[in-house]
């Protein structure tokens, strides 16, 4: 399918949401939102039930070329405000913005704002499309956690291997490296710390080495997690490893059209409980345009995972003053199916 | 000084600033704000006239030690707002937050909010401690930079080229690539789009390549932009080359303690104009554990430039279908001294 069919489609699922919710329109401002369903990355964009209108600064007017469902238009001050006046518009949704923009919005628009997280619930059930791009990005991904295990030595420097790794990354076609702050790559007892990141020091022969990596395609992000004992693991250690790699089996085993992904937090999170440790984040998260997306598969989640989502997987324990272990794969929901997309 | 002092010197500086502003306490929850003001990255804290609580999960009381002037506490439910209640806090502070947040803030703690900025304001003005990471990561910045002159070539490809310069980069010690998604790398008609990413497409002999990049170091972000002519470039590129350049350094020129913010773009603005272009972004930014933080260097900006304030100053030409110019350092003011970081 092209793009510009999946923009038509989705587009035509937006509208049926803001029907459904009783909406008149939305007015997006968040880049991912608005990638989405234009194509590109810039401007404000308003979807009415008749109409998608862009406004873009005047370089983009010559740059680029939009979707011919879009009435483009020259971002000038007052041009939505007099464009919402007119179509007569009276109950405008918006994204979770940060306050101050809200309050400039509402202030700036005079109606009433509703905000919604319609496009995001959107985004979480991918298309075919979508995850051929997903596919693209976990090979990638795949590539840089190959060159992961063949680089982590005893006597490896953290930073050197982080730079290594991401090179394979980039060469290997990422648009954008792993993630905001990079890859993680954390050895030893820094392991334990969720917030490690790689730094200049050696990993030993006695390490685990946490290791979180991904990619980026056409967009879409990858997110993968292996934890890789550098020599021969100590019998706790050996013994966490293979309980963290089958709780994630067991974990996706029990995920099917519908499930509610709060209760596979509870069983990931119970069963860690049950081994004597504390579980302290969520067990995965939606993946797509954003490396965190929905759904939310973490406490009190009532997000249900349907055929069509991507997501990943991710268990771990961490051992203050010894090491961390997780395991993480992106995977997608096909009908019954769990594809790993990062297997 | 050591980050401890430092720590101490910033907790005095922000108490003075809630004193002013009439402020029983301020809670905050924006990661550099806190790590900022804390030494690390976790956690929600509470900075009050006579205390200073940081309440992080149990994982992170057993990983961290905290500067002795915290009060260290388990985040448990409802931890803060009983912590609130007891202490007699009648307006509470917080971030720019997302509405979402802001709303559930407001609601679980039954109190008056008041969003302030008051922590980035403190940020934008540098201490020594401060300008030294900065020019450590400017240093790194500049080896990247070096690598980008000798590899860009008529025949390069623009990704391969951008693998090889982020290399460089994460190997001389940068803690995270440069920026959240990578460094900028557009060559040709490309340039002209301040959107564009680095894309598997070759670079030609008659092309100017815009490359944008930077570096972190112990939390501080670099920044720099150079336009570099692949080979002789034409009359028009020459020129427009030679004009940026010293818009560059005609701006920085009028840069002296107490000069606004808004004058600076202004003259940088109608300079463009002058010359029968458009400027479509800011003059400048300040930088520091944002890439992007106060002071605002952009239209219309009330903000003043101080001495001990980190800032870019970066114009740019961009010309649909030919090409794009851009020069950007970063540069710190000392007294009437004005130090390019980059240069």
């Amino acid at each position: 399918m092209s793009i510009e069919r999946e923009i038509g489609k989705r587009l035509g699922n937006l509208r049926e949401s803001l029907e459904s919710e009783g909406i008149d329109a939305i007015l997006l401002s968040n880049p991912n939102n608005i990638r989405y369903l234009t194509g590109k990355e810039t401007g404000r964009v308003l979807i009415s039930r008749e109409s998608s209108v862009i406004w873009v600064r005047e370089l983009y007017l010559e740059l680029y070329s939009f979707s011919p469902e879009f009435d483009v238009r020259a971002d000038e001050e007052d041009a939505v405000r007099h464009y919402i006046k007119d179509s007569n518009i009276k109950k405008l949704a918006v994204e979770n913005l940060l306050v101050s923009l809200y309050e400039r919005r509402k202030e700036e628009l005079g109606i009433e704002l509703v905000p919604t997280n319609t496009v995001e619930r959107l985004r979480a059930v991918k298309s075919d499309y979508e995850l051929e791009l997903l596919r693209n990005s976990a090979s990638i991904a795949k590539k840089g956690m190959e060159k992961a295990y063949e680089i982590i030595k005893d006597g490896t420097n953290e930073l050197d291997a982080v730079a290594d790794i991401e090179y394979v990354i980039r060469k290997a076609g990422s648009e954008t490296p792993p993630f905001m702050d990079g890859m993680l790559l954390a050895s030893g007892p820094d392991g334990a710390d969720i917030h490690a990141r790689a730094r200049m020091k050696k990993v030993m022969a006695t390490d685990l080495v946490v290791v979180d990596l991904g990619a980026r395609v056409d967009g879409y992000y990858s997110d993968m997690t292996r934890t890789i004992p550098v020599g021969e693991p100590n019998p706790l250690a050996a013994d966490i490893l293979e309980f963290i790699e089958n709780l994630q089996a067991e974990a996706i085993d029990r995920i099917h059209p519908g499930v509610r992904a709060g209760d596979i937090h509870d069983f990931v999170s119970k069963e860690i409980e049950n081994r004597g440790y504390k579980f302290y984040h969520s067990t995965g998260h939606g993946i797509g345009l954003d490396v965190h997306e929905l759904p939310n598969i973490g406490p009190k989640s009532e997000d249900a995972l349907e055929p069509g989502m991507a997501f990943t997987i991710e268990p771990g324990i961490y051992i203050p003053g010894k090491f961390g272990v997780r395991f993480e794969d992106t995977l997608s929901m096909k009908k019954n199916k769990i594809e790993t997309l990062t297997g």
